[in-house]
């Protein structure tokens, strides 16, 4: 546990041409930070409606203070992070008035970030995007690194934009209102940023998992700040995806195929864990990373009482096929990004992806 | 006329980051230049039901040299540039297989390079587009810049992205399939080229007009080069219209209100045409512009056989009306480019957008 003192600090980690900040109570203050990134003629908050119960009345208040703000809600959930979605939000920005000279606030999980910086991406060819992850998962994650978009019948994320947000307010007393699966489901990207550049945060969320479970905001503050600095460092390193930021996928090929063939019954957190556990185990069979590896993964995700084995329902042939439809499918093969060791990542000459024939794939899997 | 040499001869004009290369006969070697500018595992050309007759076999087996090629026709027209369209497309080239590494090509006019541009944006995130103007208009224009997008019912271009183009390759040899109407109509936009930036050229324009109606390979090609040098320059100084760019909006303030009033029975550029005779008459009106600017626009305008007033059928009333929703409205005020002469513009001070009164407007429209 850190102290009172680090609970109330304020942390802003450089992302690239923007800041994230992290701290405790922002939400009160919503329209100060929003402005001071993005000032503009108008104002239109994009939430869910699970979200919006919580928060929207505190959000819209304040940003209420610096200009005309309207409000739009969605229905919460993967299911509709479509284009429908989209498109409707933006006929209803249009109806509310809103024109090049909006900024755009996004209040809620990884789908409203997701779906409210493609409606922004795309509104009279983009206009800014403060996101506000309410989420632990968003916090950690998918607030950062400028990717939007929607699902389509064929698969997820398979329409969207880079574009990066004007500034990320990350509030880490959102969590308390958020159930206790979903704070455990957090903390798989974090185990992952340990895995993947810093063996000692790997010990230090093992560590802290109980806390941020319980929902303990000190133990969040550090958690998120971390997981942040990293995940920054990797995007500013490579902001279009091209070559490390590949880094970021371990843990998710599988992980992915294993929500999708689930149907998105898994959250994508446990589908993730689930991921990282399967992936070091073929990154050790095919020789890639060191002995005990694997062991150490799964060590950490039990600690966060997060699935270590695929539920028995979903057939391994059903999952490897998963993987195919996969976007970092290229020319047919499927790369994967597997670790070395703990803290560091294996292929940096092969651009961090690591082609595996579907015989080992297979051999992990069953 | 120029020699033989000359239209013979291949342009290449740097837009800032990618070339535009005009030629006549391009269209013979499509898939080699695609090649060089953005080679990837798979091509998918898209056009529309009525260039696909004169122009996609050609494209498709010079494409077909260099990759997998698949094809995918959109219905031609303004009213189909919308949001289905898009969606259609996109599922059309997840359906054939195609991934990150497919490069579009968009063979068309204006529309199906907004719309294509659109889908190459937003196409998992982003993958390259090559475009391939058809008519005189896009030559000259359109595919200049990295503007895409669609129409809503709200209005046009509400939904859209900047994506600069791989390469735009024009070949002006495709003017000899248009309809005489539209190369008159691609004609307005050089025009414009002259006002803002080019006494000299906006003469030569006036001495080119009948053999580019007319169909002249060799004419085309030069009134083509000088006018993407023209368009190119400006974009290059200001790739996402935040200043100077601004001032290729001249005409179409009220030629999109025209345009938007005609319920789009007006061609575009008939719509510009009369909209910088109307615009150059209010810059002299409001005393920003020199006496006798509107008069000698209003000459070269007539010289391309383009109309210089407003059809009766549309009030001045609707005009004004249609202008307060578009884009370039920021905070409720309508803002004008504006020449202060002949080859400049005014407004440098005020980012290029003169805010006027609805009064002066309504007796240039009256």
């Amino acid at each position: 546990m850190v102290g009172a003192m680090a609970s109330d600090a304020m942390h802003a980690i450089d992302a690239g041409g923007y800041r994230v900040i992290v701290g405790a109570g922002l939400r009160q203050e919503l329209g100060v930070h929003v402005a001071a990134a993005a000032r503009a003629h108008r104002y239109a908050l994009i939430t869910d409606d699970q979200v919006a119960q919580h928060h929207a009345e505190t959000a819209l208040a304040s940003l209420a203070r610096h200009g005309r703000t309207s409000v739009h809600v969605m229905r919460a959930g993967e299911a509709h992070k479509t284009r429908e979605t989209w498109a409707t939000l933006t006929d209803e920005l249009l109806e509310a008035g809103c024109g090049r000279d909006t900024t755009i606030v996004a209040l809620g999980g990884g789908v409203v970030g997701d779906v409210a910086g493609f409606v922004a991406a795309t509104f009279m060819r983009g206009v800014p995007v403060v996101q506000v992850p309410t989420s632990l998962l968003a916090m950690i994650d998918a607030s950062v690194g400028g990717k939007t978009g929607v699902d389509t019948e064929a698969g997820k994320n398979l329409v969207g934009a880079f574009h990066p947000p004007a500034v990320v307010l990350v509030d880490v007393e959102f969590v308390r209102t958020l159930p206790v699966a979903h704070r455990r489901a957090g903390l798989a990207e974090a185990i992952k940023h340990g895995v993947i550049m810093d063996e000692e945060y790997l010990s230090r969320v093992e560590t802290l998992a109980p806390d941020v479970i319980a929902g303990d905001a000190s133990a969040t503050l550090e958690l998120v700040a971390r997981s942040v600095e990293i995940k920054a460092s990797v995007v500013r390193a490579d902001p279009r995806e091209q070559g490390l930021r590949r880094i970021l996928n371990f843990g998710h090929t599988l992980g992915h195929a294993l929500e999708h063939a689930s149907g998105y019954e898994l959250l994508h957190g446990e589908a993730v864990a689930i991921g990282m556990v399967l992936e070091a185990r073929l990154a050790e069979r095919i020789g890639v990373a060191a002995p005990g590896t694997a062991q150490m993964i799964e060590r950490v995700v039990r600690s966060s009482a997060l699935p270590v084995v695929r539920p028995a329902a979903l057939t391994a042939a059903a999952i490897l096929a998963a993987t195919r439809s996969d976007k970092k499918a290229r020319g047919g093969a499927v790369a994967y990004a597997l670790p070395s060791r703990i803290g560091a990542m294996a292929g940096a000459e092969r651009d961090w992806g690591i082609e595996v024939g579907d015989a080992a794939v297979l051999e992990v899997l069953t």
